[in-house]
Formats: C-alpha cells, structure tokens, sequence
C-alpha cells in the first residue's frame, strides 16, 4: 500500500453514492419557493414537490415497497411522471416508465418480465392499463394518477394517487441508496429483435448524466423546460433529474400539439425542450402559418435522425436552435453530440446542415464512443466512408438486462457496448450513422422493429411472405413500408390487411404503405432487403 | 442478491473511474485548434497542450515515477501550472503544488514529508527552490519550469522542462488511475495549528468539484477564465479541469496587477475570474481611476470573507458580477455558494450585500453542508444567532492528511468533516460564519497562523508575551496586528521587532502593527484575544 492509501479510506465524511436524489433536496432547501411543475395553470414549487416526493416515498414503504421492487407507470407527460422519478427510487424502488403507445399485450409482458409490484396509471389509460393487468400474471397495486384537464371517468375502484400521497408522512425518512450501483430505473427497449429487454440503470449513471445534459447543453440556471419528449422515453433522457440539478422549471404536457406548445413558449417562458425531429417540423410550421417567431431563443435537444436541411433553416428563422444528440435507452438517452464550432456559423446553410446531420462525439461525462469492425472490435479508420458498429464505454452505459445474461454479455463483448447501428467516423472524429443493423424503423421518434411488423404480417393467411422497411416521410421522418408477397390464389385488400396489422400491433408500428408482388430474394433465398430499401425511397 | 444486482455487475464497458484527466482528452479531440492556454502573447491549442501533458506523463514514467509519488511544483501562474494538473496525475503521481509564497523551511518540510521525487521550480524561484532543497533530507529531481517574460538567469544546471518534454513520446501510453478514489493532488494547510498538513484529493473528488464550478457558476462553453487565483490554492479550487471540460481558455497571470488585468479583460476578451476581494477592490481601483468600464461584464468568484457593500456595489458600476463561496483546503476549494435569488435584485444596495456576505448553501456536487455543536454535533437552530462549527460531509471532501491518522480522525470524528469554523445557520438556510476556531488571519487571500507569528515574536529576547489578531484593512482584508509585553528592563523598537519577524516569517506573515503594553488576561493567566481583536478593530 502506497503512503496515499495508508489511513485514507472512504468514511461517510468523504463518500456518498451519486444519486440523483441529492438534486432534488438540494434544490428544495436552496429554491423551496421556486416553480417546480407548471401544468394545466398550477404551478407547484419545489418544497411542495420535495414533500409530495417523499409522502410517495414512504407511502410506497408502508404499502411494503423494498429495495429491488419495481413500480410501473403508464403516464403522459403530467406532473406525477416527474414525481415519480424521485419519489420511487426515494423508497428504494426501481421506476419502470412504459410506452403509452404501446398494447396491451406488450405492456403485461413487462409487468410480468418486471415483476412490478406497484402499477400506477393515468385516469385516461385505465382502460389501457385494466386491459394489461387483466393479462399479466403480477397482481401489483393499481394506483389512478389524477389530472385535472380529462374529463372524470366513473369512479375506478383503483386507489388514487392523492390517497396513496395521503397516506405517507411529509417528513419520512428516505436514504440515498447504500451503493450508487443499485438500480434505480428499468426501461424497456423497443423489442426490435425479439421480446423487449429490460435495461437497467443505476444512480451512478443517473446522476452523471443528469450532470453531462447540463454541461452539454451548457444550461443555465433556472431553465424553463418543456416536456415534449415523453417520460417514458429513458426516463426522459435523464431531464427531471437534470432540470432539478439547476433548479429549473417542468413545464408539463399531455401530449405534443403545435398550438399548445407555441402557447406554452410565450406564456411560461419556455427557454429548453427536447424531442424527435417532428416536434420541430410540426412547431416551426404552425409558427409560420401564424406569421409568428418566438419570443426569444428556444433551444431544442433532438436526437437520432437529424432534422433536413430545410427544416433547421425555416426552425432556426422561427427562433429554435437546435443540439443534435444521439442515444440509445441501454446508454441513458442522450449519449452523443454534434457539438458545435464557432467558426461553422460561417458556413453555407446546407454546409451547416451536413454538419449538424452528424451524430457527433461522446458527451462529457462518457468515456469513449468508438466506430469499430463489429468481430474484431478494430476501430475503422477515419475516413468518412468505412462503415463499422457504433460502440461506447464508460459511466453512462447501462448496468445490463434484466435476468437476460446472455443478451447482456453480448451487448458487452470485449468490454464495449456494442450499439448495433452502422456509422463512419469522419477525420475529425465526428460519428455520423449511416444505417441500422437491426432493422429499425424511426417514426416520429418512436423505434419500431421491422421484424415485428413482419411478424404481423406473416400471421395473416394470405400473406406467404412479407419484408418491412423505412420509407422516408417529411412528417414522421420514417414510417413503416410493407412489401408482399401472397399465396398462389389468395388476395387481400391494402386496407384489409392494414387493419389486420392494427389488429395485432400497436397502432403507429402498423404499416402506413403496401407494395404487392414478388420480393427480391438471393440464391439462397433471403430478402434482399437493400434493395426494397431502395425501392421504399423511390416511393417518394 | 436482488434481481437487479443477479448478473450485472460493474465491467470495464460500465465502469470507468472518474478523473478529471477525461476531460482533457475529450477538449483536445473535439476542439483540437481551439486555445487552451493564453500567456505573454502566445497561445496554445487543446491539440498541443494534450500532446504536452502526454509528453510530461510519459518523461516522468521514464524517470521512473510510479503510482503513488509526488510530484512537487514551485510556480506561478504561468502555462506549465496548468500543464501539471494534468500530466502529472497522467503519470498516475500525485500533484503536490507549493505556495510561491512561503519561505525555505516551509518549503523544504513539505517536500521532506510529502517525499518529493521531482521537483519542477519556476525559473524566477530557482533561488527559493535550491535554498529550500538544501535544507531537505529529500533529493528529489529538479526541473526548471521557463518564462519567457522575465529576465534569463544563468545557466542553473537543472534540467530545463523543455528538454524533460522532449524526453517523452508525444503518442505516450497512459491511463486513467485504477481506482477513482486514487489520489490526484497533495496540497498542504497553511499550519495555522501546527505543522502544516497534507491534504490529499482523490480523483473522484477533483472530477465532481471541477463540474460543481461550471454547474454553480452556470458556466457557458468557451469561457475565458482569467488565473487571478493561485493555482497553488486547493489547484486553483480545481478550475483547471473545470476550464477543461468546458472547453474554455486559460489566461495565464504571472502576478495579480490591476493594469494587466484590466488589458487582458480587454484584449483577450476574460469572461470569468476567482480571487480573494482583494483582487476586486484593486481592479475596481484601478478601473474607476481611469474612468473605465469593463468591455462586457466579467464573472468573479470569490471566496471566504465577503467583499464589504461598498466594494460590491463600486465593482458593480464597473462591470464585475460576484459570486461569493465559501471552502477550505480539505473540501478542494470552493464548497459552499451563496446562491442567489432573482428577488433579492430588488433589495438596497446594502441588503444585497448583506445577502452576499453569507457563505450561503453546499455545492449541487457536495451532499450536506450543517451548522452544529462541535462536540455533541447537534445541529443549531436556524435561527441566524446560535453559533456552531461549520461541517461537511460529501464526495468532495479530501481522502484524509497524509501520514497523519490522528489528525484525519479528528477531522471525522462523527462522520463529518469539521471546518473548525464557526458559524450561524439562517432561518434559510444559509450560513454565515461569524468567526474562526483557529486563530486565522485571512490578509490578500494568505491564510495566516496567529499562532505562528507569535512563536516568531516569542522567540526575541525582549519579548516576555505576545498575542497575533487580524487588524481590519481596506486593502488586504486584514493583516497581523501584534499586541506585546516586553521583558522587565527589556526595549526594542517597532521597527526592529518587525524586521525580526520578517527574518523568522515568510514576509506576508510579518505583523504590520505592534503595539506595546501589558496585556489583557484571565485569573488563570490566559490571554483574552477577544479584548485584543476589538482593540485592532479600533485602531481602523
């Protein structure tokens, strides 16, 4: 032992796990008065929030809630969406927000696969929720989260929120978790390439990215953000944990609508939001029917597919500025930016475009985002042009999959997460992705699984074959193109086989377009689905 | 084991140690060409001071520093003190950065018990360097750090840091320390209580109070941070990583000088600067003379005691926004922010200030900031009048004093870092210190030892008693005012005692007043120092 350990070790004095719960106490001591939440014309402050966060928290204790136990939620972006990423964890639990948009079928797999004990689901999802319950195996406790701006529905039976509130003590005692390693939220992925895994993140990651949004975002303090990105979304890429680290406002929002939001940007200040790239389009073009430009500045976070040319042009003339991030659910959202030079303000607008369409470098608080041949793990050169699989290490990666070892020790081959979308690396050290390998389609921000839709597909009894791929859609970015194939003397309709689809999926993974005819196939058989790829495009 | 610790565990794609060293890294690959370090007309990329940092990591391996040992660093704010603060820990040794400061025996203790192996000595402090070398046990090897801005010195025959530079491959290997908890940087007390004390920070530590700065200052990307502060201060309260991860520009000061300060403001366009208030008041001077204002307004974050109302508010005029905190050596510096509220702009000039006197909150990066009684370590009422020693606890407070376990556990003792400052707690929940346990004399930003300068007077023969307290001045906050009683027959002047102190003392540390007399004292015989300070307050 050298002379710096002698005598040196970690003590409660001088070691405290990261966790993001810290921010919250932090800035309810700091800024109690303060606006937290802003929705449907309340405002709640941060004390009042910090209090209602703990009641949660120790009313989930009572109710038997341990360390390791999941609690579910079905929400929109209402304020108990951002309660709850404190007041779970406060109890030692383990959030686990689900996709509204997805069914019942899928949302009862990750009840059971989570094993929640503890399901809370909004007033206008009951319907939705009761459906997956009713086919789950876990009986949690349903809990009906409140909001005041739907219209009442006949008295559930399920326990209310505001009760459940009730019945905790303002004053609770919480502990930040014995080990920054411990979970702290679970989130599902999209199932592109079979059933949905469940990803796991701890405190650690938690906080370190709350902290990387900030500095890569350069926020100042007390921001005034608006949740157009889902919750549900890698626990809102970390944001109300960000937002409470700078003691900045949640500006609630049921779901994305262009007045609304243009509404909100004037009339609380809106200064930051985060959102695929349709949000901007959607925005900027009702802005523009308006004749209107925004008070001042809005920053935009968007992430993946970065926004055409022509739309960061007409956004940038409405007032937003826009921070093209990329990220993955397994690295806690936002992992990547295309972080800008000064000196590319000068640059022809297409010039500019090219350059913020890159997916950029590995945010601050990451170690290493790397381009690599998938096998040998050698990095591609930084060419522009050689294509290898985007890979990442570091304190914002993930802790792995829920009871799914093996899937968790592929994603980590050679000590690296392998992403599994295709990228170059270009000589300054920029990533820019260049296709997907697992075939996911990206519609207005949600992924989809191209073999899912398949799947859909091959079930109908017409169908003998079926290839899915991404068609190019100036409104949702990409929507999901159907090639098929039927069996010798069968026939089905476009729209039969549409609402077959909807049937069985969920309703925005449904194919938006049908091809029929023979599918291209090699020697061997398999769907040459490059070439469909290409044909999707030409569709225009 | 619970669900969510079964199979994932921490692995190198998951797990990276924190270390502020990352952040260099990550600035010279995303903005290579952009300047890191401005000085005497020249400026250095992130590209070449990366490349420099890896040059010195790897020259000092091959001289065979291992993990573990100290590096000693004699310098002012020059260029290789930045460069330091990353190639030595690069080289996974330890950074122990000396007070410019101090005389040849202060000196020579620490590196005796710091048990320095290299010894890099700026050009201007060779003599200093030797002189202290000579009356070390230690043989450590000596570097000459070069400035081109002062006058060349013959030939030393120390190896010059230019050609140890050479001596390192530019592509060198290095890592990031093992273990996060490893230490980075040594930095010794000023021994207001003894012998001074070697502080030792972890990487961990300097990693999270590097991003506390540019969180608590809301940092914006690309500052330009002026080196007001010494870097020998806690490492510059750790803001050459802070400039680091946000991709700013070091400024570098060879000495504070109100001129040159005001020039570089101008001419290389300083956006942020820390300083005892006595750099505020001398800038502030120097501007209102001239009949200036600042280009555009320049952060100052200052620390420990507060500038009075008149200074703030004259600051104000010229251009200076001030951000007060509050810290020590063992807690890196900076560790409380007297966070401000938007609403407290409308109060008097005069209630602002007493707003801004307070040392206010604990840093987001910091986990409890408390007021207590210092031995039952019951926390004070809030009540803004009941004193208590100021403790901590939390991620940025040191591993511990080096080779020291007793005073490391007095330090802990109930699991909370203990100040030794005394302080009050606001109804909200700000505190202000009120006073100092330790006898501290706080004069142009130098802590001094009352006690120190009292063994110094002790030791003349005429003296038969003496007491050392801080005397209120405009200009350096408070300097040494000593109270003596001579032996019986005994006489020696002012003069010659003072010059008596500058002899045994490092010449900041030398009383600027003496004033004969018998001396207050208790039945029992001891000194009432609280008398003595009212009667220094008195002579203005």
């Amino acid at each position: 032992m050298n002379k710096y350990d002698a005598d040196l070790g970690k003590r409660p004095a001088n070691h405290v796990p990261l966790s993001p719960l810290t921010f919250l106490r932090r800035t309810a001591e700091v800024y109690p008065e303060r606006p937290a939440i802003r929705y449907a014309g309340r405002t709640q402050s941060w004390a009042a929030t910090y209090e209602r966060c703990v009641r949660l928290a120790d009313a989930l204790r009572r109710r038997g809630i341990r360390e390791g136990d999941t609690v579910a939620v079905l929400c929109p972006n209402t304020p108990p969406a951002v309660e709850v990423a404190f007041g779970v964890p406060m109890a030692g639990a383990v959030l686990n927000m689900i996709n509204t948009r997805l069914n019942a079928p899928a949302i009862a797999f990750m009840l059971d696969h989570g094993e929640a004990r503890t399901f809370l689901v909004d007033r206008g999802l009951m319907r939705l929720g009761r459906e997956a319950l009713a086919l789950a195996n876990v009986t949690p406790l349903l809990v009906e989260l409140d909001d005041s701006t739907i219209e009442p529905t006949p008295p559930s039976g399920a326990l209310a929120y505001e009760a459940l509130l009730a019945e905790g003590d303002p004053n609770g005692a919480w502990s930040l978790p014995a080990d920054e390693w411990n979970a702290i939220a679970l989130n599902y992925t999209s199932g592109t390439t079979g059933d949905p895994k469940g990803v796991v993140y701890h405190h650690r990651g938690a906080y370190l990215n709350a902290v990387g949004n900030a500095l890569e975002w350069a926020l100042p303090r007390h921001p005034v953000y608006l949740w157009t990105l889902p919750l549900f979304h890698c626990n809102g890429w970390c944001f109300p944990w960000t937002i409470a680290a700078v003691a900045g406002t949640n500006v609630c929002l049921r779901q994305v609508d262009a007045a609304e939001i243009l509404r909100l940007i004037r009339d609380a200040g809106v200064t930051h939001m985060c959102g695929a790239p349709i949000v901007l389009n959607t925005v900027t073009t009702e802005a523009e029917r308006r004749g209107e430009r925004l008070p001042s500045t809005v920053e935009l976070m968007t992430a993946g597919a970065a926004p055409p040319a022509a739309v960061l042009e007409r956004s940038g003339r409405v007032g937003f500025r826009v921070t093209h991030t990329y990220g993955l659910t397994e690295v806690y959202g936002p992992n990547t930016v295309c972080a800008w030079h000064a000196d590319w303000d000068l640059l022809p607008a297409a010039e500019q475009a090219a350059r913020k369409a890159r997916q950029g470098v590995a945010y601050v608080v990451q170690e290493e985002l790397s381009v690599r041949h998938p096998e040998t793990l050698e990095p591609v050169p930084a060419d522009g042009a050689t294509l290898g699989e985007v890979m990442m290490r570091g304190n914002i990666v993930m802790k792995g999959y829920l009871k799914n070892a093996s899937a968790t020790e592929a994603a980590f081959a050679g000590g690296l997460f392998h992403t599994g979308d295709l990228a170059v690396m270009h000589p300054d050290g920029y990533i820019e992705i260049r296709d997907r390998s697992k075939d996911i389609i990206i519609s207005g921000g949600e992924n989809i699984s191209s073999i899912e839709v398949e799947g859909a597909l091959y079930r109908h009894p017409a169908v003998s074959a079926a290839a899915v791929v991404a068609r190019p859609d100036d409104r949702w970015g990409e929507t999901p193109c159907a090639f098929v194939e039927l069996r010798d003397g069968a026939s089905v309709s476009e729209a039969d086989l549409l609402a077959f689809c909807r049937q069985n999926l969920a309703h925005f993974k449904a194919p938006r377009t049908v091809v029929f005819g023979e599918l291209p196939k090699t020697s061997t058989g398999k769907i040459q689905k490059f070439l469909l790829r290409e044909r999707a495009r030409q569709l225009g």
